[in-house]
């Protein structure tokens, strides 16, 4: 972390912010230039924030250098993570399709969805029981029917299953899922996260609407620093000014993050544009960017489905860009 | 709300449409143009969301007009809301200042504190227990301990305390708070929302960063369907691409809420720029606008704070403001 | 376009509205809802503007149907445009990639570069004569020496050249440009724009940093209006929250576009993010979404480029980079 | 400026860095520390572009100390400007208003809302004769003959008047206007700016839509470069997610001006919100921040208007604005 200090200050306050930080077990490099004295702090900073530096009043600015993540961190950690989900390895050179509906309507529905994915290559269903809707008079999922259901899709089909938390005291239902899924609107919700940390249940984080890259590391970090680093991450779209898609995909988030991080990453198309068209459009590119797998919703019927009908593919449209995803898999020499 | 067909579609299918929307007790009006037919939905739509009706093939688009919440909502409740906090009245013609430091950090600290912002004219005090912050590593409240601490400030001053909840399982603490705050984080953290709908103490709801201000009342919606009506809205500033301040206070939503709801709005202008220099003209604006009061962090030693020290005032530099306020609340006509 | 108007409002206001809008030669259509009275445009609305009609004070809210833009629809003109540049194609199942550096800054160093991307397989040469810089102290570009130099390299290579004009009055100087850029921060130059559209070369149109796609395209029915139809889109990053890259590409705008509009798209993936290592994996990302075409900034020695050295590939870089986009253009079933 | 570069990277390759540097007239001061070398820059670094550093291989990131702006930098002029506009002083302690509508439409119009808003006591008239529209087929404004009209209107009521230019081989046109507008669309059209810098006419620029302050104050910088240090900074909106408002008002604008420049600030209410219900809370609290005038669109028959209506009040409306404002200038203790 570098503090570049304000011009023309005493001297002795200068002391005293230097005796502050090696009181925290830091070194400092002092470098003097005509008008600025900057500082350099040496040595584990990741449990200070810049914004606390920042309110001393001889403190003019704050750099962070070192990345404020360290399990998170590639630099720790040069290897891709491998994640195991129930026998099927998420990561390098593996690329997996999860999908299914939005939220589950009925056994029947599940089933049915469950099986037209898997015969079209997903590897992994997914499904809502607790849905996170910004009326609270809009459907809100069948919870833990819902999840109870989910098993008897995979009971039927053998597919892993991946579904949401929205609340940690709700833990014991999700005995039996293979992922949990914390959603945009929890990304941030700390404590959350926390309790995650201490099972060891695959978690797939998606990143929140309005969320940097770093503070979606920073919400992995919470997860591994409590003990479990079966983390997934996952771009849905962030939230800008554009108003023709419901969200702007992040695409750029895939390379970045290879750089940043050994976790892997996967791309959701649906939720990012909110339009069943420009789902393979995009699936397509998270391919090319070198993702690891992707998120889709698929519904039987998707013109009378629950909630978010309208970027959901049905099953002929999935089966179609999954022939097509398998050739661009192959292509990157990914196996799927 | 009103459906836009796409051009050149089957009439069949639109007969399918109008039967749909009908069982669900809604009524129709149909409009035939040129090159689109409009359906306009007559009844109670909030149950529906429009995203889901955009789901069928045949819709072009589709176009809200009465608004999503209800109980929130000034049309349905044209005078303003007040709020009774431990025997204050927030609202309508009243002007509070809730003041305090980040985080509680010592009895000695909160005690101070306390009582440096009441001789200034605080009306109530605020303090962070449970703070939420993007590093797993950074400090993270004294939890139970802290909320002993506010309640000793409390007994020491006789002023109404205002804290952060985090999870919905730490109610209990919370026992005997005054204010219970919901903050930018958690604003969609929908079954902590729910929870709170179930107690009857006054909720400060801050909005989220990246949260538009329909979404904003709709979690009030979701605190009030629950039958609690005491909630406070607090603008905290919104996330833009401006980096100059932390984020960008959006005054405009003072008055766009007047207009919309009955609940009190009040304004905090230490998150909302991150800066403390900046902290007394937004106040000033924040009386102009016409808020119903404002929530400022102050803190005895800011250069030393545990959290956000930059962005909060000393003491003395919390009167100067106060004695400025006092003479602006008197303009405007209203009341401290 | 369909106007809904307030509710419990006039009968007399009403039929005022309505002779207003027949006297612009337009029909209505009316519907009466419950609360609230719905008016259809039926006609060429393009010269209304919906926040003229927002102003009546009866009026409650506004929605477009049609698109604003006529000469770049689809709508009117189904099939792709192609575009001709020196005789080579841009359009439809062809794909370009328009390589050089940032600023044209010698005779020997343009036409090295050029030699460089031609042998790599670039098919049009690019180069800043004129560069929009925010400092009024950074270099500007060589003016008018710069075009001499690119038509030196043209001359050379026979490359097709594409550079920025940020002056109608400098018109003159591109006689022999074979593609004229509008940059980003010029993209709602309207005088700029209205001169363009009375020339007949191709005119590469950048997105505004904080442009909607639909404003974009009515920047480009503004070249079209005037009687310029060969006009190329270029997407080059949008300004968001997000500041890990310089700006964040908004790949979804390749499927958007190829819907709504029938001109060649192509995508800068070196002003997207500011950061040559992520030049390539978009580059990967903008020919699977579609696009027709790539502008690379390659620079024969970026850690000495007077500007952007930082999102430059050197020759080798973009030699291994085209090397593997070849591939994937034959995949996608396009040529180059 | 402070280089950051990366850990373990060949000394020789520093020394070449630091030479460069040196070669450009600058010193720098070097700073080792355990993971990362530091290098300062000693002298002026405003011909340097932080992204052209950014370029080379062995730099991690840069971080710029020093504002890139001198001719508008409050450090190097630390009293407040104050620019004479046909003999009225703006600037500290005098409070303008600007009022008139979005368009001059005939000189009835014109003259009549002249005579309205100088009535309520506004000290400048505005009016659009070149207006920029998104659309191509939207009323483009009278052009000269609407530059005449406005002087018609000086004549009969002596109020300086404002209007935008859009082209600088317009400027002719403008001889006789008081102050020169250049719109957000053109804030960073720097061949325009450039063209302004040589005239010595008050120029008024409004900020970008997306554009942070300190482009803003660099294109500030580019009029003052020139010769032109009668410049007039207007806050106008700027684009965010929230849809509500038509842009989102940056009051903390007007504090960080004040720090950071001498230069005078407006605030344009009208275009921030769209909305003329939201005009005069936003006017209020342009003053209360600091402002030192308003600019506020007024039309004698707004629902009428050609363009913009829906935020223009009418004289009735302005003229109680204008009581009220009156009153709040004086409070702040400064002259109208």
């Amino acid at each position: 972390m570098v503090i570049v200090l304000k011009s023309n200050i005493a001297q002795n306050s200068v002391k005293d912010l230097i005796e502050n930080i090696r009181a925290k077990d830091l070194d400092v490099n002092v470098s003097e230039g005509h008008n600025h004295t900057i500082i350099g702090l040496i040595g584990d900073t990741s449990k200070i924030l810049p914004e606390d530096l920042q309110s001393i009043d001889i403190v003019d600015s704050v750099k962070r250098i070192s990345e404020p993540y360290k399990k998170a961190n590639r630099k720790m950690h040069p290897e891709d993570s491998i994640i195991n989900v129930a026998g099927k390895m998420v990561g390098e050179g593996m690329f997996h399709v999860i999908a299914g509906p939005c939220s589950v309507e009925s056994e029947e529905q599940i089933i049915e969805v469950a099986r037209d994915v898997q015969k079209s290559g997903a590897t992994m269903l997914r499904g809502g029981a607790f849905k996170p809707r910004t009326s609270p008079y809009a459907f809100q999922g069948l919870h833990g029917e819902g999840i109870r259901l989910l098993l008897e899709a995979k009971k039927a089909t053998g597919l892993p299953i991946v579904t949401e938390i929205m609340n940690a005291s709700h833990l014991d239902l999700f005995d039996e899922v293979d992922v949990i899924q914390v959603g945009a609107r929890n990304m941030q919700n700390f404590e959350l996260l926390k309790e995650l940390g201490h099972c060891s249940k695959p978690i797939l984080l998606k990143r929140g609407l309005a969320n940097t890259i770093e503070e979606w590391l920073m919400s992995a970090e919470y997860i591994m620093a409590g003990g479990n680093s079966n983390v997934i991450l996952c771009e849905r779209g962030i939230r800008t000014f554009e108003t023709v898609t419901r969200n702007t995909l992040d695409i750029s988030a895939v390379p970045v993050l290879k750089e940043k991080t050994h976790l892997p990453i996967i791309i959701d198309p649906s939720h990012a544009t909110g339009k069943s068209a420009l789902v393979a459009p995009l699936a397509k590119t998270a391919v090319a960017a070198g993702a690891d797998g992707l998120m889709i919703e698929v519904h039987n019927n998707p013109a009378a489905a629950l909630c978010d009908g309208a970027q959901s593919l049905n099953p002929k449209q999935f089966d179609e860009l999954m022939a097509d995803i398998k050739r661009r898999v192959e292509f990157e020499g990914k196996t799927m």
